[in-house]
């Protein structure tokens, strides 16, 4: 196509609100424009970049026999009631009443429809396995929508839905899919880490996170020095710490008055204490239950390890009524001592279990508690009382007795097993060959389309503008005619766009009346992976230069030989 | 593909909820269900059939040198707010308010967000002319959804956009896509007919519209005998009746006590007279303005002349109180008597000043006016009050003399030449070679996706299902494997089927383990043009059968010779 004829709005500076390479680029090299917090308009290039990346998921899901479909992205609230995940997902997920009184959602993900559609249209194992898949609009009404389409409200999402008849057949559609991942984000050229994954608001029995490390990742993967041990931050299981030994007897706990000091940080002013020698209690609701969680003033309660503890359901932090109920005291004075008592769990971090001692709040207003000696002043077991993994790993942790090492990433895409969890609650039940009914077992599978493409503008860039694997650069090659008032120049690059674009290339032919040092810089803006540069000077000696975009500098070739010589490099390009 | 791995969950019974055939046939061959009123998932058949639209729709407007693009389905209100379209759609136009209070709509098209962007990144002539285009997900929240995919609330449509700098580019632009929407429902096979639009919600200076004739069709073709004419309903304009003879004085009005009787129709029961010698006065508001309009009683009030009367703003029927105070009277009884000194403006159908006399309301409260003369007991000329065209062209009337005709029909597409409405408002301008800035001329146009497979199925179908153009048919060719349990068929069916694939047609293998009859009824319903039936019967002599779906009888033709049979009859298909 002709640069002259696209709309290509290259902007020379960084614009302010992007803080990442990849914002910054796509806005710079004319892909994206912001039309709202978290929406985005896919200019002509950034659009043919998704839409590659889009062929290629459907090529390998297709490959791995998943069928095509397109289910509604309005979605009755009645389906979300129904599996509990409109209070899962709450503000996150947008809703409007209709004309006539009904409640709707924009769908963040389509478990809840698909299961719904396969439970109308499944009645027999002979129709299992089963997975559709659909490439489509979702919405989610994130609170911080950041970093360009790497964490966008509007976007597009691959999701596909496996159904099986028993445990072996769901881990093989698993194992499918996972195979059809690797081979899309092999064929995107990106470098990835295959993680283990918490299934989150999910739910299910096992997941893995596709994660393209880079220093702007929101995701963390932590993995063993050796890489025996891989996950995410949400899922990584950390060794517990060895027990503090106690300095002879501990002197007794003592109140201290602490006004209107309630943050952990304000504490620790007042006390001139660290939050490493801090007691964080920490009161949620679970349902109907009071679930207390106790870790350390430095650690981060993780927030998948408190689900599973508290079997699954969904767990929020508690109200201030709740709170007061349970310690007695105005927030922000929460503290271990006779909790398991007033609450129906209590839930204790290995971390919190081995400090000799601690402070900790004082379940009194306004007065916190010194030398909290955990097992002597509140208990370490009981009916109601469990010790265990419960918060984020950080830098110093062990897994299996081997440090743990974290890096930044981006997720790009996440295959989860979810088990019989919507099937069963959405009745979507097969007959086995005896006519015994039994609900389906399930998985889902999710790539997002745009973090692809702003993963491998992360991984692939430099100074100068995005370096684009040809899978997914706009195009393959630009002719770059250095000036076009030339005829010689004009008849040249004419010619080999020609030869090119009849050769079955994607070809990008810069015919625009602009001084070279615009078009270079362009070129090197937009990423293209080659380039053949037309110029007077090079076609006095009857030479072109062809450029890789990641080569230091151009090789001169005959222009009789150009074309050949393109679709060499580009063939050996696309066979990587 | 193999039938036994895909989902095609065929349905012997009419559906209840589903009137019209293409509705009927699109749930009978498993193409699509209903998820909640008007939204509907596209099972893998009907997604393929939209696919092969979109694709045809795609290179089209690629050939006609418009860029495509992805603008976000969530828009700000605040766009919509500065065209006046917020109010324009009213209730059609879902609308949601986000977690940071913001309200924001769910697009039910793009003029506004595409003038947004263009006026970000138009600058100069030079730029111009530009056509931006997406294929997308749009919503609207129809009062009565209903027909299936003809009108639903959520929806795949082509937008088109284009950007002139002068008038005689934006005919330009115009043709280019008049031409390419021609080309598009050739290749998809659709009879259909090319009538003069209204504009509507859209304004702008010219529109067409493209409608495939149907019996089903929600939108009237409204023609002269000879085909020298055609509009839509919407915009066709009618000649002026004759004036019905005054039969000498007619007697002075005469005030009848009309109890509680409101209605035209329940005027007519109550004093024994016919609609078509009633005169209906409707109060409108128009922006600031109040407008009475007055159409004889068998007649309806045209929404778009009305519009394009009040100068073209929004116009909706008034309120209570405001037609209290025009008429004096409660709802039911307004007459156009006095009217015009009482409301901004008041319009007269031609039918209406052409009538003799006429029973009318008497602006009071249960009376109605007997013997009320157009001219003698209201004007029909003045400051503010004018007899023209107001009303929906009806059996027995004309246009330019000539009898008009009436038939139903699916709009599938349509192209409106916008002019400036929407570039001024949004400040979407260009500077001339001279420095001088004007705002952009645009056009804009529409195809509906799902539509063009509705028609089609519409036009083309029978007693047994669907009949497909192999253009946009889920598959090219069916082979259908008599009976599977026979390994003759099966060898010869796997052959044919792998040949075809082979040479690049899109096959679908019938490897069912079921009975005969439900094969050929699911092909039927289906409506696949070609078929390859391979049978036991026909293989002892050698011969497998070829049948169109339009064919009364099957055609013998050796085994050996099925692939170049058929492949010729598909290149044939194709290429008309």
């Amino acid at each position: 196509m002709r640069y002259s004829r696209l709309l290509i709005p290259t902007v020379k500076e960084v614009p302010a609100e992007a803080e990442v390479p990849s914002h910054q680029l796509m806005i710079r090299a004319g892909f994206i424009r912001k039309l709202a917090s978290g929406t985005y308009s896919y200019l002509p290039l950034g659009w043919r970049c998704l839409r590659k990346i889009i062929e290629i998921v459907r090529q390998e899901m297709d490959a791995a026999g998943a069928q095509e479909v397109l289910l509604p992205a309005v979605q009755p609230i009645e389906l979300w009631q129904k599996t509990g995940r409109d209070v899962d997902y709450g503000e996150t997920m947008a809703r409007f009443t209709d004309r006539h009184g009904r409640v709707n959602v924009l769908g963040p993900t389509a478990e809840e429809v698909v299961t719904h559609v396969a439970a109308q249209e499944i009645q027999s194992y002979k129709q299992l396995p089963i997975n559709l898949y659909q490439i489509s609009f979702k919405f989610r009404d994130e609170f911080r929508p950041r970093f360009g389409v790497l964490r966008s409200r509007e976007f597009m999402m691959k999701d596909a839905y496996s159904f099986d008849a028993d445990q072996q057949s769901l881990d093989e559609s698993y194992r499918k899919m996972y195979d059809a991942y690797r081979r899309v984000f092999d064929r995107c050229e990106l470098t990835y880490v295959i993680v283990e994954a918490e299934t989150g608001e999910m739910g299910g029995s096992g997941s893995h996170q596709f994660t393209v490390p880079c220093d702007n990742g929101e995701d963390f993967i932590v993995r063993t020095e050796d890489g025996s041990y891989a996950a995410n931050l949400e899922k990584a299981a950390v060794d517990p710490l060895p027990k503090q030994p106690a300095k002879g007897d501990w002197p007794a706990m003592e109140e201290v008055h602490t006004p209107q000091v309630g943050s952990i940080e304000a504490v620790c002013g007042f006390l001139g204490t660290t939050p490493r020698e801090m007691i964080k209690t920490l009161i949620y609701s679970a349902g109907e239950r009071t679930v207390a969680c106790l870790v350390r003033g430095d650690h981060e309660v993780n927030a998948e390890k408190l689900t599973q503890a508290a079997g699954g359901v969904h767990v929020e932090l508690a109200g201030e009524s709740t709170i007061q109920k349970a310690t007695g005291a105005q927030v922000g004075f929460a503290g271990p001592m006779g909790l398991h008592d007033r609450v129906d769990v209590v839930l204790i971090d290995h971390a919190v279990a081995a400090m000799a001692t601690g402070v900790a709040g004082a379940n009194k207003t306004d007065y916190h508690v010194r030398n909290v000696v955990p097992g002597r002043d509140f208990p370490l077991e009981g009916r109601n009382v469990k010790v265990l993994d419960m918060r984020n790993a950080v830098e110093g942790d062990t897994h299996g007795g081997r440090k743990l090492t974290f890096k930044r990433g981006i997720e790009v895409g996440q295959v989860f097993k979810l088990g019989t969890k919507y099937t069963t609650k959405l009745g979507c039940t097969f007959l086995d060959d005896a006519g015994a009914s039994h609900p389906c077992l399930m998985g889902c599978y999710g790539i997002g389309i745009n973090r692809i493409l702003a993963a491998a503008i992360e991984a692939g860039h430099d100074d100068n503008g995005c370096i684009l694997p040809v899978a997914i650069a706009p195009f393959e090659v630009e002719v770059l005619a250095v000036n076009y008032d030339s005829p010689a120049v004009t008849a040249e690059s004419e010619r080999i766009y020609n030869d090119l674009s009849r050769a079955g290339l994607e070809v990008l032919l810069d015919d625009r009346d602009a001084r070279p040092g615009v078009k270079f810089k362009d070129a090197d803006l937009i990423g293209i992976p080659l380039r053949v540069v037309v110029g007077d000077r090079g076609l006095k000696d009857g030479n072109v230069e062809i450029k890789r975009r990641t080569d230091a500098k151009p090789t001169a070739v005959p222009a009789t030989e150009a074309v050949a010589a393109v679709r060499r490099i580009i063939d050996d390009m696309r066979s990587r």
